[in-house]
C-alpha cells in the first residue's frame, strides 16, 4: 500500500464525482463565500440537491495536490477580523512525532518530513489577551462569514423540494417531532448566530485551519456524524491516513477525529488538517502519552499544555478534554462490569490513582480555556467515565462526571470557548433518554456528541448496527453529532471497508433523527427515492441514496418490473 | 448449485455445532417433552445456556435425511388428544406445482417428485367440526404439551444466570420498561395457556406439522424474528430450497416464511415443512395466482379455499391472508406517492377493481375460520395497504385495514382460531409508536407482527440497517415478531450471505427489545460477553456472540491486551 501508483490510484478512485452528480455552489453576501452542494440529475430532469461533505475532492475542476494542502478558504475571512497575529510559533521537536533519538535522522523520517514541508504554515493566535472564537463574536452580535455559511449549508437548495412538500394533508400527517428542538424553516445567519452564543451550537473552526468548510453541530440544525481515524498501524503511511479521511468525508463524515497513536503523530496531523475540508478533532492526551514513553503517570501539565499548543497551532478544531474525570469519582466504577473503558479515562484514573491528586485537566481547565480561546479550539468535553457495557449504563460515575462537564462548560462559556459533550457508549434503549434528559439539564444543552450508543453487546462483529439503532434514537431525542462504530469495533482496526460500513449505518441513523425531528426538508430526499422506486427508474433510485455503488451492485435485473404497481 | 456433492457440503456445513457449544435439553413433565437450548462452554469453567431455534441440525447425533424428514416430535401428543382423523386428502394436482401441462410428464419433474416420495404423509383434520387449535384448548383450561414446551423454552435454563443478576442495585438500575408488556420472572405453562387464551399469543402449530418443535409469538414473550425465503429463482434447486432454511433457522430465525412463486411450490413446500423444526408460514394467494396462470381477475373463492386446503394439509403453520383489504379502502391509495406495494395486496386490489367486488377473503372470511380450526393453522391478517414509503406512512387507507383487522381478529377468535396481525413497513421514528398503539386499540392485544419498519427510504443496500432501528424500537413498544429485511430488498433476491446479514440484525433488534422491555434474564447474556471481554477472554466474547465465526475474523491480534484496564 505504500507504494505511490497504489495510493494514486485511491485517491482517483475517492475523488470520482457521484453517478449524475455535479458539484454546485450556493453564493453568499460576499463572492468568497460560496457553499457546495451536490446536484443529482434524474432522468425525469430534476435535480436534487444535497449537502455535500466531500469538499473539493468530487470537485473534478479541483486542482489538487495533497502535498501542498486545499487552498485557504476561510484565510481573508480571518484577517479581515483584524484579531489574530502570525508569530513564529512553539518549536518542533523529534518528541512530537514520537520518535526516539536514534531515528531523528533515519533516510525514512527525512523523507516524510521533506514530504510534507510544503504543508507547514506560520501559526496564527489572537493578539494579546484576545478572543477569536466564533462564540466570542457571537455574543458581541457579530454574524462572522461562518456563521452565514453555515446557514447557507444547512438549508441548501429548497426549489426542488416543492413538489415533494406540496400535499398539505401529507406534510400534517408527517409532522416532525422536534422532542423540544426549535428548528425553523429557514436558518438564518441571526439564528445561527443566537444559538452560537447561546452555546446551543458550535462551529469548530480553529483559526490555523482555514481550510474547513464551516459546519455546525447543534440540536437545531441536522444531526452530524463523525468517523474516527487513525494510525496505529505502523504499517499505514501518511498518504494513506490523507486518503482514509478523504473516504470518509466522500460517504459523508461531517468531522473526523484523528486518533494516531505512535510514531509520526505530528507529520500525520499535518498532512490530514492540510488536507481536510471538515473540522478534525483529536485526544491531545494520547500524543502527550506518546511523549512520556506510555508511562500515564510522567504526565505532566506542562507537557500537557505544550501539547495543546502544539496542537492548536496546527489547527486542531476540537479537543476531547477528559477534565470531568476527577479523583472522588474513579471509586465508584469499582463495582462496575467493565470499569474505565474510555482510553483517555483510564489514562487520567491512572494518573489520578498514582499521584493521589486531583486530576491536572480539572484544575488547569481555566488555564486551558485560555489556549482555546486565542485559536479557536473548542471542547469536546471527555466522558472517561462512560460505560463501557449495559451493565454499566447510567450508574453514578457516569453520571457524576456528566454533571462535572455541566459545570466545566459554565466555566468554558464564561470564557466564550465553544464546548460540546461526549456522551456513552453502552445503553439499553429504555435508558437512553435518561442520558438526554441529564445532559440537556445538566449541560445547559450544549451540544450532545455520543458515541452510539450501542443497545446491547452481544453483536460483536456487528456494533455498527447494535449502535446505530441507540445513535439513531438519542439522534432524535436532541444530540448534535453521533460518533460511528465500525463492524470491528472491539475487534480490530477498521479497514477502509469498515470504515465506509460504520459511515453509512450513522448516515441512516443521522438522517432518521432528522426525519423524526421533522428537520425541514429532510424527508424531501426519501420522497424523491420512493417516487423513483416507484415509477422503476431504477438509476435514480440507485444515485439518490446513501450508497450508489452499492445499490446498483445488488440490483438484480432479474426482479419483476411492475409486479407491485397497482393504484 | 444443484451438484449433489455442493448441496451435502453446504449442508454439513450449516450442521456444524457452533464453537464450544453442545445441545442439551430441558426435559418437561414427560418424557417427550425435551426443549433444546444451546450450552456455551466459556474458558474459566462456565456454562451460558442459549435459546436454540436450530433444531436437530446442530445436534451431531442426529441423523438427518432432508429426503425422509425430520422425526415427528408432536405425533403422540397430537394422537393423544384424539380429536383428529387421518383422511385421504385433497387429491395431487399438476397444477399445484404451477405445471404446464406438456411438462407434466419430463424427466426432470419425475424425479423430483421420486425424491418427495419419501416425505408424502397422509394428513389429519379435526373430526367432523372439531376444533383443534392451540387456543381452543386454551380457552377450555386445557394446558397442552405444546404450552408447556413454550413455558420451558421460554424460561431456558436460569441457573448459570445467578452470578449476573445478583447485584440488586444493579439491577434495579437497569431494570427494563415493559411498556405494558406483562413479564413474569418464571413463565409457567398455565401462563402461556392463559395468554394464548386471551388471543395475546399464538403458538402456530399445524397439526400436519407434527416435527415444528413449539414457540410462542405474543408480546410477553421474547421477541421474535422471521426470515423469508422462496424459490422465485426457477434457477434453484428443491435441495437449495432446504438448505435455506437450515441456514436462516442456524442463526436464529424463530419463523421461515415459504414466499416460493413459480414451479414445483407445492413440491418445494413438502421438502421444507418436513424438514423444518420452526413453523413455516406461506402466502396461500401467492401460489392461488400461479393456477390461474398470473391473472389476478382470474381468481376465484372456490380455486383459494383449494389451495387453502392444500397448504394445510401438508401442515403449513400461519397463513398470510389479505382480508382486510376491502374494496371501499382502494381509493384511498389514489393519492399515495407509492401506492400499493404488498404483493398479496395488489393482487387482490386488482381483483376486487376488476369485479367492483368486495374481497373474497372478507366476504369468506368465516369460511376460512373453518378451515384454519380444523388443522390449527394461523392466521397472519396481512396489510395488503401497508406504507411503501415514509409518505404514505399512518394515512387512513393503512389505518381503515388496520381497524378491519381488529373486526377479523375478533371473528377469528370467535372461533378460536389463533391470529396475528402484520403491520409496515415503512415508518419514520416518531410515527412508530402510533402503529402500536392503533394496533393494540383495535386489535385487542394480538400479537403484532411488522416488517421492520424502515426508519428512512434512501438506504437501498443497506435496508436491514435502516430497518432494525424502527423493529428494535417497535419490538420494545410491543411488537411480538419482527419480520427481517435483507440489504437486497427493493433490489434483488438475497443470497446466503444476504439472509444470514438479515438475521442477525434482526437478533440484534429482537434483542435489543428484550432488553428494553426486561424480559427475565435477557440481559444476562450481554453481562456474561461484557465479563469476557474486560478480561480479555477473546474466545468467550466471540463464542457469546450473535455471530462467533465473524467476531473471530474480525478479531485482530495486534490489539492492546490492556490499555483500557484499569479500575
Amino acid at each position: 500500500m505504500n507504494a505511490p501508483d497504489k495510493l494514486a490510484q485511491l485517491l482517483s478512485l475517492t475523488r470520482e464525482p457521484f453517478p449524475a452528480s455535479t458539484k454546485a455552489w450556493i453564493t453568499g453576501s460576499r463572492p468568497d463565500l460560496r457553499v457546495p452542494v451536490r446536484d443529482v440529475a434524474l432522468s425525469n430532469g430534476e435535480v436534487v440537491s444535497l449537502y455535500d461533505t466531500s469538499g473539493p475532492y468530487t470537485d473534478p475542476a479541483a486542482a489538487i495536490d495533497v502535498r501542498r494542502g486545499l487552498p485557504e478558504l476561510r484565510a481573508a475571512w480571518i484577517d479581515e477580523r483584524g484579531d489574530t497575529e502570525r508569530y513564529e510559533g512553539r518549536l518542533r521537536q523529534a518528541l512530537d512525532d514520537g520518535l526516539k533519538h536514534e531515528e531523528r535522522d533515519s533516510p525514512r523520517i527525512a523523507q516524510l518530513r521533506a514530504d510534507a514541508a510544503a504543508l507547514q504554515r506560520i501559526p496564527r493566535r489572537a493578539r494579546s489577551g484576545g478572543n477569536v472564537t466564533q462564540m466570542h463574536y457571537a455574543r458581541r452580535g457579530i454574524v462572522t462569514p461562518e456563521m452565514e455559511y453555515v446557514a447557507l449549508r444547512e438549508n441548501g437548495k429548497r426549489e426542488w423540494m416543492a413538489e415533494y412538500l406540496a400535499d398539505a394533508q401529507r406534510e400534517r400527517r408527517l409532522a416532525g417531532n422536534g422532542l423540544g428542538a426549535r428548528l425553523p424553516a429557514v436558518i438564518t445567519p441571526e439564528f445561527v448566530r443566537d444559538e452560537v452564543a447561546r452555546g446551543r451550537a458550535i462551529i469548530p473552526a480553529n483559526i490555523n485551519h482555514p481550510e474547513v468548510e464551516p459546519m455546525a453541530i447543534g440540536r437545531n440544525f441536522r444531526v452530524k456524524i463523525n468517523a474516527n481515524i487513525g494510525n496505529s498501524a505502523v504499517t499505514s503511511s501518511i498518504e494513506e491516513e490523507v486518503e482514509k479521511m478523504v473516504w470518509a468525508i466522500r460517504w459523508g463524515a461531517d468531522n473526523v477525529m484523528d486518533l494516531s497513536t505512535g510514531r509520526h503523530i505530528h507529520t500525520t496531523r499535518d498532512w490530514i488538517l492540510r488536507n481536510s475540508p471538515v473540522p478534525i478533532g483529536t485526544v491531545p492526551l494520547y500524543q502527550a502519552l506518546e511523549k512520556v514513553g506510555g508511562v500515564a503517570e510522567d504526565l505532566t501539565w506542562a507537557l500537557y499544555r505544550d501539547t495543546l499548543i502544539e496542537q492548536a497551532e496546527q489547527g486542531v478544531d476540537y479537543f476531547t478534554i477528559h477534565a470531568g474525570l476527577r479523583l472522588p469519582f474513579i471509586h465508584l466504577t469499582a463495582q462496575r462490569r467493565t470499569g474505565i473503558v474510555s482510553r483517555g479515562g483510564s489514562i487520567m484514573a491512572k494518573w489520578c490513582i498514582a499521584h493521589h491528586q486531583e486530576s491536572f485537566l480539572y484544575t488547569h481547565f481555566e488555564e486551558i480555556c485560555e489556549i482555546m480561546k486565542a485559536y479557536d479550539v473548542s471542547f469536546s468535553l471527555g466522558d472517561g467515565l462512560r460505560p463501557g457495557s449495559a451493565a454499566d449504563a447510567n450508574d453514578e460515575a457516569q453520571f457524576a462526571e456528566l454533571r462535572t462537564l455541566g459545570e466545566l462548560t459554565q466555566l468554558a462559556w464564561q470564557h466564550d470557548v465553544q464546548t460540546m459533550i461526549e456522551g456513552p457508549g453502552h445503553v439499553p434503549m429504555h435508558m437512553i433518554q435518561a442520558n438526554m434528559d441529564e445532559q440537556l439539564k445538566h449541560c445547559h444543552e450544549a451540544p450532545f456528541y455520543t458515541l452510539g450508543p450501542l443497545t446491547i453487546d452481544i453483536a460483536p462483529g456487528y456494533d455498527h448496527i447494535a449502535s446505530a439503532i441507540g445513535a439513531a434514537m438519542i439522534g432524535w431525542m436532541g444530540t448534535a453529532m453521533l460518533c460511528y462504530v465500525t463492524p470491528k469495533e472491539h475487534l480490530g482496526l477498521p479497514d477502509r471497508e469498515d470504515v465506509k460500513q460504520g459511515i453509512v449505518a450513522y448516515k441512516i441513523a443521522a438522517h432518521a433523527a432528522d426525519v423524526a425531528k421533522g428537520h425541514p426538508g429532510a424527508r424531501a430526499r426519501d420522497d424523491a427515492l420512493s417516487k423513483a422506486r416507484f415509477e422503476f427508474r431504477w438509476t435514480d433510485q440507485f444515485n439518490l441514496g446513501l450508497d450508489p455503488d452499492t445499490a446498483r451492485e445488488f440490483h438484480d435485473e432479474t426482479l419483476p418490473k411492475d409486479a407491485s404497481k397497482v393504484a
